[in-house]
């Protein structure tokens, strides 16, 4: 990957426990363009209130990102400790404190350890000599079962340039905030407006559209940074180059969110469910979320049983219109009911020889318009509970 | 239990298999005040959509219930079975076909084996002479490991009356709508509204209190009949009797609906969740659903773990109107964490006893103003993952 003008850097501070890299810096040797979206929740973490208070002037140089602590519910203790984690960070590194942004995944209600993070900021500045980007994805890694990386290479005025992204999440997945962690770096120029517009929008069509348990975490945070050190003349609205870019950044999120639903805690199957003929687009994607969320659905997938009916059950109470005698469902292209009602013949057996592949389609036709939603799911296993029920130790 | 003029029976139709009783039937042996609660879903069985529009007239005088097929999803042959079941049964009690109220649960999709009921309703029919509501209890249980029963004594004008109450539900658990199926009957004569208004709030502090799954099924039915056979003048509103009918009635309903969660598929864990001190009752139960239908908090509670942090979190995306530098939160009387913060000291390892036990109450209060709600939950544990992957095998 050849991208120009950030340097990468993961140490261990053995924030939670010893053993692995989980303190994490992405610098941008020359200040970046900058934008990010947070998580809905009302209950925000320091990381979270600090780095958008900061995000506001649409530029950032440097993040400094941990694992193992979500800074969350800690009070005015962790704000002290966000940005004292960030003034160590911007001292070493000669910049403004508010050019560095900072973001934490880990337990909830934990205070951080900032001795152990102020003694390991010195090797994490000095590492930005050697780092890889893969290194950073590694390190932001909790319950991940594996990095999550994507790059695409693009050109804008005769120039190549390229975007590249890490993300890490695997349970608390819940679109309706920005996800959890990514971080998206790019050396094309583009002009702030554009990087702003292209960005919500393939937010909005890539972690927004994934549910792995319907819960919200207080830490999401997606972050993208343009340094323009491909030399591009800045991509500006309403130009090819403009629509190559988006088309290339949603690509980049979608495959990143996609990674997060298969990895998605304790997943054996990855779900796309697809609402057509929905009154509107909105109300497709009620009715995706609701069949995504449904923990009797979801559990089906699981023990591999064609139980369609849950399906309806789901769309029944999404809040979408549904008129019941109009439905339709398919799994991938497998008809197993159709005006409301069961199929019939072969569909039962085939309907399960589909359930039984690693990654399928629930399609859901509701007969009534033209709205189309698509959402990305996983199933729930043994192991999700697993993971969850100890998480903490 | 004495309760005047009503009659049972349950026989085995071999509806999904063979081996149990799983049609039945309660007959009051006069037209009876009825009145029902039914679910919210879009996607109604076709006996929701029966007894709907018969109990409009208020008055029923026999309920035939079956399990083992939820008669959803079935179009017009699931009509035509429903109301084919009713006119057998009304036919053998020389009734007309609008008095009977129809009731399923079971597999959605599937067709009912009309043959199979239509052949055993003579026996069911015949049955009333010596069958028991404990009986009805037993043949209306799907997942359920227990009947769940409650009956209670009251007096109205010098004459003693009984409110008795059936239900079953341990999964596809989720308030507003009615709840599964429950039915009350009672002896008492009882004013027509008042019956109607004190029903109603009754079932929203009792089953639209409680929660499973958050799924809401296609199937919930909540029905009371009040036959007046105990000879009391009838209840009047405003009256102390009306008084203390409401509350006995609730006190069957709330007992019925605690039992369902109790049942919860795969349930090892009873949990109270109250929160207090929220904006006003609205948010207040806005945020106990949050909690008590996190995947998340719901595996915590399984593996005994004193994560507080995921309630606050689930807190802060439900909606409610938060602070969360005002929030507080108690295991029983172990007080986890204050102003947002973690309550030090102790608090980990006597909340970790709390969560030891079978049942307990997670208190969270808001800060804000004095809006209050209580909502009854259970854990999610492996086996709920177990019974609902194989469910239809």
């Amino acid at each position: 990957m050849d991208i120009k003008g950030y340097q990468f850097s993961a140490v261990e501070a053995a924030i939670k426990k010893p053993g692995r890299k989980d303190l994490a810096l992405i610098f941008s040797e020359v200040p970046a363009r900058a934008c990010a979206v947070f998580t809905t929740n009302a209950v925000k973490a320091a990381p979270v209130l600090l780095s958008a208070a900061r995000i506001a002037n649409g530029t950032a140089q440097a993040l400094v990102v941990n694992s193992g602590n979500a800074n969350a519910c800690t009070g005015e203790p962790g704000m002290v400790a966000a940005r004292e984690t960030s003034h160590l960070v911007a001292e070493g590194l000669e910049l403004p404190d508010d050019a560095v942004q900072v973001a934490s995944t880990g337990v909830i209600g934990v205070q951080m350890p900032l001795e152990r993070v102020r003694s390991a900021i010195p090797a994490l500045i000095e590492g930005l000599s050697c780092g890889t980007l893969d290194d950073v994805a590694q390190a932001i890694m909790t319950t991940d079962t594996f990095p999550k990386m994507e790059a695409r290479a693009g050109r804008a005025g005769g120039v190549s340039y390229t975007v590249a992204g890490i993300a890490k999440g695997a349970g608390m997945i819940m679109p309706n905030m920005a996800t959890m962690l990514s971080f998206i770096i790019t050396d094309a120029a583009v002009e702030p407006a554009l990087l702003d517009t292209v960005f919500r929008r393939a937010v909005d069509t890539s972690f927004n559209i994934i549910s792995v348990d319907g819960d919200t975490s207080t830490n999401d945070t997606c972050l993208i940074m343009a340094n323009g050190r491909a030399g591009n003349p800045p991509i500006a609205a309403g130009t090819p180059e403009a629509a190559a870019f988006e088309a290339l950044l949603h690509d980049v999120l979608l495959s990143l969110a996609k990674q997060i639903v298969k990895d998605g805690e304790g997943a054996t199957k990855f779900v796309e469910v697809r609402i057509t003929g929905a009154k509107d687009d909105a109300d497709a994607k009620r009715a995706a979320m609701a069949v995504a969320n449904s923990s009797l659905v979801k559990t089906a997938f699981f023990g591999q049983d064609a139980n369609w009916g849950r399906i309806f059950c789901a769309v029944g109470y999404s809040g979408a219109q549904v008129d019941q005698t109009l439905l339709s469902l398919r799994f991938d292209d497998v008809c197993m009911a159709k005006n409301g009602l069961f199929a019939g013949g072969d569909a039962e057996a085939r309907g399960t020889e589909v359930l039984k592949k690693k990654e399928f389609t629930v399609t859901v036709d509701l007969g009534l318009g033209s709205g189309i939603a698509t959402v990305y799911t996983s199933d729930l296993s043994h192991e999700y509970v697993s993971i969850n029920a100890d998480y903490r130790t």
